[in-house]
């Protein structure tokens, strides 16, 4: 009998209950060369951290984020803290030759981000960056066509992250008005950013502004960059190859709940996601003008043929956006299982790097009011 | 400290999968007041049932379903097996004084659905069935809504039941092919009969055809009721204040995959919903109309105060499918701490049994060219 | 030059000025061999008469129809008065060699329709019925698709036709209300019954539902047929080669302002059209299956290749509903070229008498409580 | 009896059909106080002007503009022909104290849009510039609610204008392709950009970049600007009183066929509407949220109080594009009558000179790679 996956967390926020969901989700949905064992939790409150291993089910708990990380048992490190806890934990991990996967962004800072990656390399544990949205089938769909050269050649890409949890005075408390960066849009939001990357490719230079809602949570004006929170911003991007990106991002968007959007235009056609309908991919192919039939397809990605769907229903069926974790740990289980190749669309710590990078380029431009460079 | 609620399965398809998912989910993203143990589980073939068991975290598994239902461990019976195999073990556990959760339909004839009932009635247990559409967040919204009055008279209504799975001739292979009834359009969307009467009450009149696919998996024609498989059908209800619904179902609706869809019109206000994209819902108000700003309101019914999205996540992050098993076993579950007392919306027995004789009389109508009366 | 085509109207009313929009339009839009000249229109209020002359740009005008019949200028008459005045009028013309644009329903009672479509066979005229909705592009693309067989053999269809607007009780009032029959949603909804036949072949027998508000504007309840109001009806229709199309129409549908709507479900795609978004048709192939995306493609009709929009804007620039009767004209002023011939898709009173069979027996139906039979 | 107004139209393509649509319509749908004359118009091509006087209605045609405008029964110059054709009819006509009618953009310079607007301030004549997007219904509805403050504070806007029709090599050809700025999506979609600043007020800063599509019309280049086509551009905007505004225009989007869109978000509420579908409008209360049922309003702008809507059909009845220019000449023909009172809402040579003001500062920001400052 094959030896279980110790899995170890710290952090016991909500990303701690999505991850532990997804670990008790994978052993009796999908095939997996060992089970999952859930070794030993960390959180900063003891009596919190208490209820949440009795919660998620894990056999230990600490207050002493170390002891995880030390655990023997432990082979995978799950980083779920706030922004700040993602270094040390991260580093002690892969200097155990542990892997560790650690939620996004990946630092605070291009400087934390860099070690955090320089540990990586230096280590035989994989490290992965949470950028979970890589999981869902229709964006894993959209990716598919893009290789295949589906769309031809990408001209332009729209891209935005809307929300309005932060759009009242009242909503504006805790961990994430602390601090102008931690919890920012510009952070949080990287999921966008990390979507444009993967999806056409590296940028190479940025302009952007950034808005800080007022005090009285009405209109939005422009940020002391460093000073402000950050609540908007909107940038442009441009790639390696040419013009290409538009990105926006917001949490005083009133009315939008979960508005990750991306929409890509090629040469033979194009595509558009949405987070709030994530079982849906809107793709249009040029070929079908010919019979005057073109239009985008309105694809309900849960036919048993579309990523990931073999271990789920039947057609029709929708999932939810939490099996985006099941995923990842899916295919990072089965990475370890083939120590040294990292599945295609695996996000490792280079990526969060990337993304860190971007959004140091977005304040940069900001703060300056020109066109920040990514070479 | 308490003791679990011992479960036990009949049967190990995919409903045993969506159903041992629900319950895996449960102890973690809601509080329980006792935790769950998966006792025992029970196949006809030994080979695939070990696998289930161990797949679905079960400590002991049988060819003999009596075995589960007699275990002292197992407390609540989950009947997912095949329709013909719906009424024995459900009486059997109900004599017991254990209680049931039995898919739907409960039965394949009025007369075995009133058996059913009628052990129920006679039994200290809780006899569910299992309509688990009741416990999409956004139903529940309307049903709310449609309680509070906020719609006013409701006018008329609009269901349906459109797939395709069954629409090639490759696809039309396996027991639900085996028998006209088993597994029969009239039958398997019994989900959408169990919706109509739970939000505007019973059907007293019922006008219907059945259609069958070819040879050839081409065109539809009139079932032989009784000898062809019933692939499609279409129904007109009266209930008891008024006209009132249309339905439809069909398993050879090119294009479709999950259009399970309701329509409510009322004096005041009108709202829709489809399974294909459960989690939103659409609410029209008229006294919108004073201000010119009336429309349909596409609700993301992804807020904390919506039903049962205190147990997740965020606003804006969709639920699956899944979860309604989930949201069915958390009521069941909490109406196992109140004997005597059936919480508002758990759909038991008794619905089972109703939706049943909708569906003869729907056979009826289509037999006779008549109206069929449900009186 | 060639000698213009004189039009006459009977009636002032919304569907004078409509139709006299259509006229206008024609002339600048569509080359057309002959110019239109309006000559003359009749209505019932002298003062109202005048002034709708002068706002149509009618060059007479009269309170007796006879006048415009009878006028030697008048080659064609557009009967566009209420439905009790559909008979004599059209007859008349008829009779004179005229051709008629007649208004739907044909007529109130078949007897009166069977009287016009004889007036037609036996006349030199052509004899239109006024089904505006054939002309709709995206409507006409359909057909094209149903023709040319790319959505297989038809299983089948669903139609509506669901308004609001008589919800009320303030609304109830007018010459709609003055009678049960008259300007009912039986007949008024009569254009998703032609669309049905037009697309997929003639009802053979039908059940039928028909609903009256009550007097508070509240409840739906049965009609007593030939007294009650018609405000809603659901019917089923099999048609000769199977089962195939269920029917729902009402006027008390709150919320839905233009809920005209048909769907169609072939062997191998299926198709949907709305007439409140007239300009987009969603179209499945099933054969977009084999590459993963296969969906509704959201069809903007807007394309120059599309039916009829040679004479119109660049690609994208959406139609309003007024242009149906520019297309319906042109067809028929086009078909005055070449007599003998009926152009594919020009309703004529054979298709108005069809309509009002069908209509008879959804009331047969409804009194009897049983299947009307259309053979 | 009124002397009519004496219309002359200067150009004869397809903006010369669409408004020449809207006179012949104005007359039998709204009340005006004088009457339309189509007095003349002018073309270069004799042969194609002759056919077009015809077409349109217009007693006289001629090859020189100076005809047109010095015509005594002509009180109105409608400049429709190409962008390099705005400057000197226009002026000469405001000169003669006529009124002006003059498409978008107002010119490809700022210096000779100062000096349309310097001959404006100088004339007793009315000046529009045909931005006819502000006379959509649901346009002016969105303008209502922002202005009633039904939005609140107003956050950021998102702005867009998508098209593929120049994506395919063989589409690019004619006037458009014979210069770098005639015809540039820069200049051809500032109707996106007067609608926001008609929405939100007046943008003080830009940056952007713009694209160019490749000699194979695959990929998308960074523009030289002044040699390049401008294909596509994206522009980051702020306004007077702070962030606000994303801006997108593409002429090579596949897949968009008129996706002129726009997207406001407010303290209190948000909205957002698209040409594609132009007759609804989409609202968001935040005050819903209260009783759960907050969502998007799908409001279809077809009521008889909806803005213009008086003059057309019953609810539910959508309008095509065309009636904006017809909307647009309502306006103005109104504002005729009431010589010094510009009505609100009506777009001037001012609105004009300020959207060519941006189109520079966007070529500026683009060439630069910096803001460009607006004030």
């Amino acid at each position: 009998m094959t030896a279980p996956v110790g899995v170890g967390f710290v952090g016991t926020g909500w990303m701690a209950r999505a991850h532990a969901h997804a670990l008790h989700t994978l052993g009796h949905v999908a095939p997996l060369s060992r089970p999952v064992r859930l070794v030993a939790i960390a959180g900063r409150d003891a009596a919190r951290t208490e209820a949440a291993a009795a919660q998620l089910g894990f056999e230990r708990h600490t207050t002493d984020w170390r002891t995880v990380v030390d655990d023997p048992d432990v082979d995978v490190v799950a980083n779920l803290a706030s922004n700040d806890m993602h270094l040390s934990p991260s580093v002690a991990a892969l200097e155990l030759g542990k892997s560790v996967l650690c939620e996004k962004p990946l630092a605070s800072t291009v400087e934390e981000a860099e070690r955090m990656v320089a540990a990586a390399d230096a280590s035989s544990g994989l490290a992965v960056c949470g950028y979970n949205y890589r999981f869902v089938p229709a964006v894993r769909l959209a990716r598919d066509l893009v290789t295949a050269g589906r769309l031809g050649a990408v001209r332009h890409v729209r891209g935005a992250y809307l929300q309005d949890w932060a759009g009242t005075a009242a909503s504006r408390r805790g961990w994430r008005f602390s601090d102008p960066v931690e919890g920012s849009s510009v952070g949080d939001y990287s999921h966008v950013i990390d979507l444009v990357r993967w999806l056409v490719g590296e940028p190479v230079a940025v302009a952007a502004v950034i808005g800080t809602l007022d005090e009285k949570a009405e209109g939005l004006h422009p940020a002391t960059v460093g000073e402000d929170h950050e609540d908007w911003y909107a940038a442009l991007l441009r790639t390696a190859p040419g013009v290409t990106v538009s990105l926006e991002a917001s949490r005083v968007a009133t009315g939008r709940k979960n508005g990750h959007y991306i929409e890509l235009f090629g040469s033979q056609g194009s595509l558009s996601w949405i987070l709030e309908d994530l079982n849906r991919l809107q793709v249009y192919f040029r070929e079908d003008e010919a019979e005057l039939t073109a239009g985008f397809r309105d694809v309900l990605v849960t036919e048993p043929g579309h990523p990931y769907l073999e271990h789920w229903w039947a057609s029709g069926h929708i999932l939810g956006w939490e099996h985006t974790f099941a995923h990842e740990w899916l295919d990072l289980l089965r990475a370890l299982d083939t120590p040294g190749q990292v599945p295609e669309g695996l996000p490792v710590f280079a990526d969060g790097l990337a993304a860190v990078r971007i959004a140091a380029a977005i304040r940069d431009s900001a703060l300056t009011g020109s066109w920040a460079s990514l070479q």
